[in-house]
């Protein structure tokens, strides 16, 4: 069986990363690791009353997606982007995740490059080496050049692993380089709507709508059940992308395709939406305070103004990948930042998110965090 | 935005077949084009009562999909198949295409060889050309050699498009086959509990579990919308597919497969199995008996036993593409030979589902198919 593997097998399916999760998936543990959202913020409420009344669309979708629902965000878009978006412009795909993927089939030869942050969202990573991508890093709040790549990746708003924000003037440098640079910019925005305080600028799309293909998901504002992403691109490139995507799965489910739609249109939704920021917001305040509170001096962090995720930085002799083992053992759970790069070299940062465990355990847990650092900084310097 | 795409595009993305589809979906056209189940056919009221109750489960499904649901396929699989088949050798996917996606980017290198049936079903072809196979056709019925092949697929019940079952003794010469060559056959069977009379032969899968991944798929069983395929294979097999599956699509939507779950456990289930394959068995035998009535001398047609399509062979001097175009204009639609030809070349068989036409649409789309024909075979004489 193993020799008839693919070759890109090896790249796109690192059994470390499966293993992290099912680790710190595992009863009794205080996960930090986890990038998804805390069940109690769901609208259980509206879903019921969604499905209920006017039954449900069983049939095959049409591979673009609903037109209802589309037009919804399109109209919710035009608003807020301060430019017309239009139905045609507008793909539903099977969570944002699809989206990526689509985007790589449809794009990527072998050996192109893709520029992309470090650390970055590392399941783009894989999902585009699949596709033969080339990775070159960039930093997305001062680029230099973004010359010979055919694709560039960015988590614009409290970014998947660091929780930070680009500036409105950062997006408009992004924006005039993509047109000069020739350059596809996929802008993935997951987290978008999660800000505890103001709402981020607009994204890239919005300024550079030619040179972006702009990813959103249902998963952090609604549900991931929902498995529902939606890409904003021109018309002729959300064809493509249809045509493409009807090889991978015919079409998204109907299904939740409309009870999404009936949630949208519920008058509650805008009050969920509210909860929903206030929620994370203190549950990334929690956070905060217990990281400034027990956390040894040299430690670093960022301070996300949304989503769900700070991120962690300890001095450089720190590989936390090894730390990570350690926490395990005294049943804290993280992401170490090496699964985040795409060189794997090893990190002296880790990812915390914020959004699943209570108020108690995030103090418990940083305080056991913080003392595991404080040892390992100690024995740093006995050698 | 042309100069950019991946040379992979123009194989998986043909804009005829797209066109093909919209055109005949288009209102006031009799259809027997689309593959899709008839919507009157539906669980509506199971669906109903499966989403009351319980809340539904909202979260990020496991990769390898919900346990319950796979346990209970697996007692299912179990029973029919004489063999024992357990849950970790199950995996669930977004639809049965998305396990064809899946086992394409696991398993196939450029140039890989995939043996495929002529004629065989089109959107398998495109998304294992996503990852470069070359295709060798094979007579399932009489195959000859497998040797050197990478993968093999055959749709063992009710093929599409012809409708032809591959008898017990096929099967078993193929599972042979399958051992000497080394090769992997994937087992496509969305149709098999669409049986008319008797239940078709036990599957491939069945008598070389080693040797075959078997996919099969809710769409037609209960509805397109739930978007959920089964995939059945070594726990091996399983454990690597679903590592990959992750980078396309994290997981299938956990509201769709509890809400199959309760479905499946419904105890009128089985009574709507026994209606489907009577609303379909009737449907069959309406447009098999208009077929005799109307069609000429010189053309052939299958006798499905099961599923959604028979399969039409016109004398060779027609090209049913040409014909396609005629049909059109008297609103009568039907998907000609060629779309599901490796090779693309033209064909004089075409495709029809009797699956969502009225009794009456049949005969009358039969009645206008068969003068058209005639007409055909009367302006070839006169060349």
């Amino acid at each position: 069986m193993e020799s008839r593997l693919a070759v890109r097998y090896q790249q796109i399916a690192d059994p470390t990363v499966v293993k992290l999760l099912e680790i710190t998936n595992q009863p009794g543990i205080i996960s930090f690791a986890g990038g998804i959202p805390a069940p109690e913020t769901f609208p259980t409420e509206l879903v019921a009353d969604a499905t209920r009344g006017t039954p449900l669309n069983l049939q095959y979708s049409s591979t673009q997606g609903i037109l209802e629902l589309r037009e919804l965000v399109a109209g919710k878009l035009s608003r807020e982007w301060a430019r017309q978006v239009n139905a045609n412009e507008i793909l539903i795909t099977s969570g944002s995740q699809q989206a990526l993927d689509l985007i790589g089939r449809t794009f990527l030869n072998d050996d192109d490059t893709v520029l992309v942050e470090d650390p970055t969202y590392f399941v783009a990573l894989y999902v585009l080496s699949a596709y033969g991508a080339k990775y070159q890093t960039v930093d997305w709040h001062k680029p230099r050049s973004l010359a010979g790549a055919k694709l560039a990746y960015v988590v614009s708003n409290y970014q998947n692993p660091t929780g930070e924000t680009l500036t409105q003037v950062q997006r408009q440098v992004i924006a005039t380089m993509l047109g000069e640079a020739g350059t596809l910019l996929v802008e993935d925005d997951p987290y978008g709507e999660l800000y505890f305080g103001r709402r981020p600028p607009r994204p890239i799309a919005s300024i550079a709508p030619k040179q972006t293909i702009y990813v959103t998901s249902f998963s952090k504002i609604m549900a991931p059940a929902f498995r529902l992403g939606v890409v904003v691109a021109e018309a002729t490139v959300i064809e493509k992308l249809a045509r493409v995507k009807t090889g991978m799965d015919l079409c998204t489910s109907a299904m939740t395709q409309g009870i999404a739609l009936r949630v949208l249109q519920d008058p509650r939704y805008t009050e969920h939406l509210i909860k929903l920021r206030q929620y994370y917001g203190r549950k990334a305040r929690v956070m905060l305070m217990a990281l400034k509170q027990y956390m040894p001096k040299g430690v670093a962090w960022t301070h996300p103004q949304g989503g769900m995720f700070v991120w962690v930085t300890l001095p450089a002799c720190v590989d936390t990948a090894q730390l990570h083992e350690r926490a395990l053992g005294e049943k804290v759970a993280f992401v170490p930042g090496y699964i985040f790069r795409s060189s794997k070299e090893k990190s002296s940062s880790l990812r915390l998110s914020f959004a699943t465990a209570s108020g108690e355990e995030i103090e418990r847990g940083i305080e056991i965090l913080a003392s595991l650092v404080k040892q390992t900084l100690r024995g740093g310097e006995r050698k």
